[in-house]
């Protein structure tokens, strides 16, 4: 199978670091997001939106949205919740890191690591990392209880929210406040394949 | 099982509409949003988010987000694909829907229908009218191929892009600018126990 990513993205690495936890090979394919490369017709015949990262399967089949392809990769392994329940709880949690951390999160990263902030992103800088701050206080209350975010093992709920809180100090967040995330992020960390995101 | 809901919210008819295609009995706990009923010590323990809708289990237990709950009510069901392939892609029009639908064509209704708009609102309108017609158009590409999101049947992830896409004229968008979208529409309707979502 092959990968359509950028190295930077959370997004991507949460794909990247389940394929190594996995031990399954693939062929990375880099496109450079800082350059239109993901809006070429080319690209956008693979995704429409214009996003990556996209799996492309052996067959030339095409699948994107990084949660997506957690779940594809998952089914039947050891990092899908056995249960109706526990699988539920992974939704749960990955449809909320996508609608109430990765906008903010990621984008206060994004702005402040990969580009110049225009001065309207400049303004709007305190309140994504308000709304960031507010996840990661949800993450930190849930993580007080639990040692993982669905179920009673590291799952694709953990790999989707790690994707960008591992990263969250290059958009100005302060891990030290929530001390039971940096727990958990241990704990990910010790896990058999584990990769870090590179550095960019 | 109790489903914490607000009538008006396309997030809620979703889950309303899948229950009454399953012909499933449930109790509707009304939680009016504009008056930050969801902001309650009493809500926040169903949901540290503050949002609805919430599922409530027989046995107490509670699910948040919108299509975590349709993922969970549909397994085992005509409305989840058969094969892991449709299963993924119902995912990934289910994440493109909360990233790339919802926060426009809902946020961009919720302004013109429900509340007075701020000065800040009133400028940032055009922008998200602008990426709402983007999710619209990508939408409209794929049912100009295909009668459904998922698979050759109707899904959760159709059901998932009903809730405000059947609603976005309250939104200020114009449907009659996608005809492959509003013949989908009809094919909803026609399925057995179909509700729109009740008059706001």
């Amino acid at each position: 199978m092959r990968l359509h990513d950028f190295t930077g993205s959370g997004n991507g690495h949460k794909v990247r670091l389940l394929l190594s936890n996995l031990g399954q090979e693939y062929e990375l394919i880099e496109h450079n997001i800082l350059n239109g490369e993901t809006h070429t017709a080319d690209f956008l015949a693979r995704n429409p939106g214009g996003k990556i990262p996209v799996l492309e399967t052996d067959d030339g089949k095409h699948l994107p949205e990084s949660n997506a392809i957690l779940w594809y990769l998952a089914e039947d392994t050891a990092f899908m919740p056995k249960d109706a329940w526990g699988r539920a709880q992974a939704l749960r949690w990955m449809f909320f890191e996508q609608y109430s951390h990765e906008p903010y999160i990621a984008v206060a990263r994004f702005w402040l690591h990969f580009v110049d902030m225009t001065p309207e992103q400049k303004i709007q800088l305190s309140e994504k990392q308000d709304r960031g701050n507010q996840a990661l206080e949800i993450m930190e209350q849930h993580l007080a209880a639990h040692d993982w975010f669905a179920g009673d093992n590291y799952s694709i709920a953990d790999i989707a929210l790690y994707g960008y809180t591992h990263v969250a100090g290059e958009g100005g967040f302060d891990l030290g406040k929530y001390p039971s995330i940096k727990s958990w992020l241990l704990r990910i960390e010790s896990q058999k394949g584990h990769i870090a995101m590179e550095p960019h």
